[in-house]
């Protein structure tokens, strides 16, 4: 991530200037609370993508900037809202923000920041741009929605688990890696491409988070482990342990994920699982297959170093466990 | 409003099942809340702004249809977030939909109509359609970040009050009214002069809703009489009531309002304050005020069956109490 975000230096500080200058409000709230989530920082991945597919497309004006902002203000919404969602108290290691302002805030203040993005796209001028940004909106609302409803459901297939994580992560991803082709001016063919880079990265990414969720501790990952366990979510690994499940097993899983039964000693148990069938591992594998797909789709466009920078970003995806 | 709804009947009938067609998913929760909410029905005001004004400015085509929905799908993403934010249990006299789904799908398939919203609006294809539109969201989430901060303090001035409910409420019969003439093609005098109609209207239309809030019986508004009361929102009765308090009425208000203490006792209390300085009829007379620059502005548009029509619907607004 080093490289690229070197290579992409000055366009990250200005897009950084930006989401600061374009989140202010004379309600002063706003910017406290948007601060709040934006000063946590994160690593600006989606709108690095739009950074990133500008220059390796070749584009040479400043409109990148401003969509990179959007891009992020996007996901800055789509956390707040998700926070208050899944009452998770921690965000990146911080108090997340609903737990600091409260749950109101935080809703309104992801309708704020999600409507300024939509103002900076009219200011943009491009019909395509509003095209990808508000499909892949819904598209993740849409995912959201999915998840929640196989949420506590152990008859969840990886089919839908694969739809849930294309809709709530890859979808933006995707979109975000678009978007820097299509100011570039490219063809249809090549903003497909970039379109498909990023879905895959998207996946791999979520992937990785869900298996980090049985794996990392507290203070490397900067979230809580087992919060996906506690809420009773169908990610990838539960999915794994289920599948090889013996009846004991099974029924732990039933009693936690399903009726949402919870004892001191269920976290330890659910890791064992995990660990029983290299459900971790298996993972990981999972994600290396959508890595191994981005890079192939980089390597139709030409050299350069923002081209083998992006492909170092992808291949990290799968190797932040360690 | 029934002779604006018999002049509008086929471009209303169309809405409503452009509504229903567009608010489908493959996620089947999203429409089955969304009927919930569009199926409670509501009077379709705003979208009914945007047919009424393409209409007075002459517009012969088709395109107001998909922006009316536009509209109404805006309006009811914010109804779902408000109704979690305020965590009332009744909407237009049902059960809202955060009492039958749960706040977490509330938020997320509010998110999903604004997304769908800014799709339609890419549809159709204008830039300033689109401008008004975001803008007017983020107004709109503005003014209820500044609800929220001005909850609960009495120290609240109209002034203030005036913004959150130009933002909470005015903004989007403003932005309703203006992409009406926007599509007829009018121009900017026009447009201005129908978004400030929308404005005003907005305006005396929340004025009366705050009014009804201390007054109204709860089967002929839909909603439980004192919500505003216990939230501790600071409205127009509450602050003119505080106006006039003698030292006894303070501490009631600053108890009850400020330190949100409540006995079974003071909504009674309350409403008698209320009815002692006539704040009820205060109320309604400064949204006259309003109603009165509204047809005032209309008078500029040539007559027409939807112009009196119009005026009617703007005169109607004060009289809603009877």
């Amino acid at each position: 991530m080093g490289r690229l975000t070197g290579l992409l230096e000055a366009e990250l500080k200005a897009t950084n200037e930006a989401i600061v200058a374009r989140m202010d409000s004379p309600v002063v709230l706003i910017p406290q609370l948007a601060a709040h989530i934006v000063a946590a920082g994160g690593k600006r991945m989606r709108p690095l993508l739009t950074l990133a597919t500008a220059k390796l497309c070749g584009y040479q004006g400043t409109r990148q900037v401003k969509l990179a902002a959007c891009v992020e203000f996007i996901h800055t919404a789509t956390l707040l809202h998700d926070d208050v969602v899944d009452e998770s108290m921690l965000r990146r290691g911080f108090a997340s923000a609903n737990a600091v302002f409260g749950n109101k805030a935080s809703v309104l203040v992801g309708d704020f920041l999600f409507s300024r993005a939509f103002e900076l796209m009219v200011e943009d001028g491009s019909l395509e741009v509003l095209r990808i940004l508000s499909s892949a909106s819904a598209t993740i609302a849409e995912g959201e929605v999915l998840q929640l409803t196989t949420q506590n459901d152990i008859s969840t297939t990886e089919d839908k688990y694969f739809d849930v994580i294309r809709g709530k992560t890859a979808a933006l991803f995707a979109a975000a890696a678009e978007v820097g082709g299509v100011i570039a001016g490219v063809g249809a063919e090549e903003c497909a491409a970039l379109q498909g880079f990023g879905m895959d990265l998207g996946m791999a990414f979520q992937l990785v988070d869900d298996a980090l969720d049985y794996a990392a501790d507290q203070t490397q990952l900067g979230k809580t482990v087992g919060d996906d366990f506690r809420e009773g979510k169908l990610t990838y690994p539960v999915i794994l342990a289920l599948a090889e499940a013996n009846e004991q097993e099974r029924a732990f899983w039933v009693r936690t994920i399903e009726q949402s039964e919870h004892t001191e000693e269920d976290l330890a148990t659910a890791l064992k699982l995990i660990q029983k069938y290299d459900v971790t591992a298996r993972t990981i594998a999972r994600a290396d297959q959508f890595i191994d797909s981005a890079v192939n789709i980089l390597a139709r466009f030409p050299q350069s170093d923002v081209r083998s920078a992006l492909a170092d970003v992808a291949r990290y995806t799968t190797a932040r466990r360690h």
